[in-house]
C-alpha cells in the first residue's frame, strides 16, 4: 500500500493503475497467486462467513493485505448485488520469456480472452502474447471468465506482429486460418511454438501464411468459422496431447 | 401465419410459442434454413439497405415471409438499439434420431448452450440431447451465440439421463468426468457414440461412471475444469478428426 490517504474506489478503466477480482473465488487466486499485487480485500457488511470466505480473511490476515468492510465499494464496482468479495490488485506487467506462446492478434472480447487465458494455463501454454489494438487483459469481465487464470499466466502486449516476431526469432509460427494450407492432424510440430490466432470476426489477414505456416481445423460448411476460444482450445490440445498423456501414464 | 389480428409482440419467455432472431445475419440463416418456422421479419425504419441486408428482403419475398418496418419491435426485443432486423419464428421441436449425439445435462448457461451448438454442427455431431433442468435453447441468448446453428441442429429435452438411455440403447456413452478411468486419447471410439457433459459448475455425479464410460482431458492443476465448451470442442474434435482429415485429403 502507498503512504496517506487510502486511495478512492473508482469504476474501472484501461488506464487505471489498479483493478478488481469480482467474488470470493477469484480474491482467493489472486491472494494465493500474486499476493504481492493484492493491494486490498472489501467485504460486504451482509457476508455469510462461510469455510472458504474464513480461509481467505486468514489468508489475508497473514500475507498482510488489509481487509475492509466497505458496501460503497459494492455499489461502485458489482451493482448487481450477488458479489460480497473484492480483491483490488496492482496490474502487474509480467513480460513473456523464451517458451512455446500463444499469440492472439487483436482480440477484441473480455470473456473470450480469459476463457482463452484459463485453457491456456489448462495446457500448459501459459506465456500469452497480444497484438494492439486489443481487449484489457485486466479489465475484471476478462478477469472474471479467466477464472483466475490470469494470476498465473503471463500476458505480454505488442504493437504489431512484427514486433512480436523480432523479439522471439526461434519461435515457429503456425497460424490458424480458414484458407490454409494444411490441416492441423498434419501438421510437424517444432518447439518452440506460437500458437497464432486473429479477430474474432476478421480473423487473420491473409498476409500471415507468408511468415507463418497456415493450418486449419477442418469442419463442415455448416458453420462459418469456429468460435476463437474453441479453436484456440482444439489447437493447444492438439499441440500439447503428448506431453499430458505422458503425464497421466506416469502418475 | 395464423389468421386474425396479428400477434402481439412481447418479450421473450421461456413458454413462448415464438423466439426471435436478433440481427441480419442470424435473420438470414433461420430464413434459409427454417423457412417454414419464419412467421415474420421486422426492420427498423433507420436501417441501411446494403446488399446483405437486400439478399436477405428478396428473399424473405420468394419465401412468402411478411416483412414489417415496426420500431416498437426493437425497442421491446432489442432495446440496446444496435441491431435493425429481427426474425420472429415458431418454436420447433424436430427429435433427435438414431445417431451419435451430444449430451447436455443440466446446462445452466445459454451462451455456453450456443457455443454448444455452433461446435456441433461445426464437427458434424449436430443431434443435442438436453436432460433437464436445463437453460432454453430457444432464448435468443442461445440463438445468437450460435450464430444460427440452432437453425441447423437438432435438439431434444429428457426429463432424465435414464429417460435418454431408453430411447437409445444402442448408443454408447462417453462421460466427460474429473474423476475418469481414462484419459481421451485412450479411448476406443464406438459409433454411435454419446458425449455426455456436466453442468458448468457441477460437472456430472459420480454415478455416471457406472453405466457410462468416463473419460478425462488431462490438464494442469492450475485450473480446476477446463470450461463446458472448450471440453465439449475438444471431445468433438477427437472423436470425429478422422473423418475430417480424411475428407480434407478427398477434397
Amino acid at each position: 500500500m502507498e503512504e496517506g490517504a487510502p486511495m478512492k474506489i473508482q469504476r474501472y478503466k484501461h488506464d487505471s493503475e489498479n483493478s478488481y477480482a469480482l467474488g470470493a473465488a477469484l480474491t482467493y487466486e489472486l491472494v494465493s497467486n500474486m499476493p504481492a499485487y493484492a493491494r486490498r480485500v472489501f467485504i460486504r457488511s451482509n457476508i455469510t462467513k462461510t469455510a472458504a470466505v474464513t480461509e481467505l480473511l486468514s489468508m489475508c490476515r497473514n500475507k498482510r493485505i488489509p481487509v475492509t468492510e466497505n458496501d460503497k465499494a459494492f455499489n461502485i464496482l458489482s451493482p448487481k448485488g450477488n458479489c460480497f468479495v473484492i480483491g483490488e490488485f496492482k496490474k502487474p506487467c509480467f513480460p513473456i520469456g523464451n517458451a512455446s506462446h500463444i499469440v492472439l492478434v487483436n482480440p477484441s472480447d473480455a470473456g473470450n480472452l480469459g476463457t482463452i487465458l484459463r485453457t491456456a494455463v489448462g495446457f500448459g501454454i501459459d506465456q500469452v502474447a497480444v497484438v494492439r489494438p486489443a481487449v484489457d487483459v485486466f479489465d475484471p469481465k476478462t478477469v472474471r471468465a479467466s477464472m483466475g487464470a490470469v494470476f498465473r499466466a503471463r500476458v505480454q502486449y505488442f504493437d504489431s506482429i512484427e514486433a512480436y516476431r523480432e523479439a522471439f526469432p526461434e519461435n515457429r509460427l503456425y497460424a490458424f486460418m480458414l484458407k490454409a494450407s494444411r490441416p492441423i492432424g498434419e501438421v510437424e510440430i517444432r518447439e518452440p511454438y506460437s500458437l497464432v490466432f486473429g479477430n474474432e470476426a476478421t480473423g487473420l489477414p491473409d498476409r500471415f501464411a507468408e511468415f507463418c505456416e497456415s493450418v486449419v481445423i477442418p469442419h463442415s460448411n455448416g458453420i462459418d468459422s469456429l468460435n476463437l476460444p474453441i479453436a484456440a482450445g482444439v489447437a493447444m490440445y492438439e499441440f500439447t496431447k503428448e506431453y499430458w498423456h505422458q503425464t497421466k501414464r506416469n502418475t
